[in-house]
């Protein structure tokens, strides 16, 4: 099966390292671990991917490896530095990352910003060219759910603008890290509650915090369920976000990005407010967007 | 200076413990731990509480305690049931609370609920109480900021309703658990940072997750100080705050009950939309509204 075209694939977030062995375009093999950028200091990224990697060595040949993520912000391997918007999401050759093994040729894509207002992207900008890739006629809005949820405004093949949200690490903090945690102790999850609390928060956005309290209180008196609770607060942050969000998906074609709970989330909030909206994969759209970066290398080793 | 009247009024709240030697209306002493109600099981509170006032006690003569706040919750030294508003804030005796000493007598004021919509409060009950004593004419708004934060309607000596924000604790858990961690990792404060961003979070309370997102890239791209930083996300979480309880603060009396930094940003907030408002001490309107309590014992020490 193989064309004799190896090179790796690496999506390195904060939290998280995945890497995909890949022939061509072709997906061979995967691997990941909890080494995020997040944890690593710069001379302990270069060890963390070849514990996932050198399995896959059959030689001591060159091997090209293209990453994407919070690995090219200044606290990672290498400062890649951020585009300016409107522009196409992965169009400069990624910047070269120093490393031990002189065969290990390390690439990372560089991320986005937007100037005003301030905002910035690493590692969504991949997706969003993976998915252009895949639909170049495409002119809307991808949203991008996430720890920060992106909503991109996509026209002729260029990101025009975009805003992030920090839903997903609002969410983690308030399960987390506030009273509310007593209030889900168990899983769980209640479709109708999330409904109910995403029409509630797009039309109350400004009862957020009261919002969050009365699902405490809602617990203590009325002893509503961990999952009525976890799907209130979902919906209730996620309904505050279409509130915001609006200009971005009303009226316009919408897809999303994203993978598991987060994105059926994200999928039926969209389609209780009657739009039609496309799911592509996340994992699918960061490995096309890293083939699309592989391309502008100058100097590739096949 | 002894009127020959001793007792000790308490504060005991989920993170910490207060405790104030008085003699009848009279403060003679005061001694504070962190042992707070979260950290303790049902037997650890006589302990933690003799840890603070043996010191004060002269006799094995009995010796009243009326205590307020998460002390009376589930998870406490003694269920105090919550009354349900409408009703006067403190009205009816506080519960006992079962004591190893037979010298101690302590006691546990009730705390106050709202079926609809659910919300419930411990400990400022106590400090409306204290506040309505000195101030027994007062109809208008009651703000209470704390890590949940109370705005309370008051009508004819009686609590009529009440909305609880989360709002200090959504600042805890973003200053201490998102990224946002990294953009205030130095002390500081800026008033007119503050200024703008709470009629931002007024006029766009919907945004506030895209705000959040914002400081952190207007830290990444602008390179904005710690203090903005901070005075922002205070100002957008206490916009949005005052957005949803608009109907409680527009063209009534409002008094703020607080103390420190976080009544201050309560106080200029309310003073930028044109309100004259006056400040309570938080710890005196407690003392005092444990005294009202104390008055309520069918069978005081003394």
């Amino acid at each position: 099966m193989s064309t004799g075209d190896p090179w790796i694939a690496v999506d390195w977030g904060t939290t998280r390292l995945r890497a995909w062995r890949m022939d061509g375009a072709a997906l061979r093999d995967s691997s990941a671990s909890d080494l995020g950028m997040g944890g690593l200091h710069r001379d302990e990224f270069e060890p963390a991917l070849r514990a996932l990697i050198d399995g896959w060595r059959v030689s001591s040949a060159p091997l090209d490896v293209v990453a994407c993520g919070m690995v090219g912000s200044r606290q990672g391997w290498v400062e890649a530095p951020y585009r300016a918007v409107p522009c196409r999401p992965v169009a400069t050759e990624p910047v070269r990352a120093a490393a031990q093994d002189p065969a290990l040729r390390v690439w990372v894509v560089c991320g986005l910003r937007q100037d005003s207002p301030p905002d910035v992207m690493r590692g969504e900008e991949t997706q969003i060219a993976g998915f252009l890739g895949l639909n170049p006629e495409f002119d809307g809005v991808l949203c991008l759910p996430g720890t920060h949820t992106k909503w991109a405004q996509i026209s002729a093949g260029e990101v025009v603008s975009f805003l992030t949200f920090m839903t997903g690490e609002l969410f983690a903090a308030l399960q987390g890290h506030t009273v509310l945690r007593h209030s889900l102790d168990a899983p769980g999850w209640d479709d109708d509650a999330f409904d109910a609390a995403v029409a509630d928060g797009l039309a109350y956005p400004q009862k957020l915090a009261a919002r969050l309290f009365g699902l405490r209180a809602g617990h203590l008196l009325q002893g509503n369920a961990p999952a009525v609770t976890r799907a209130r607060l979902s919906g209730q942050l996620i309904g505050a976000e279409l509130a915001a969000a609006r200009p971005y998906w009303l009226g316009l074609p919408v897809a999303v990005v994203g993978s598991g709970d987060q994105a059926a989330a994200y999928m039926r909030a969209l389609s209780n407010q009657g739009l039609s909206t496309v799911l592509a994969d996340a994992d699918a759209m960061t490995r096309a967007g890293l083939i699309r970066a592989r391309a502008l290398l100058k100097e590739p080793t096949s």
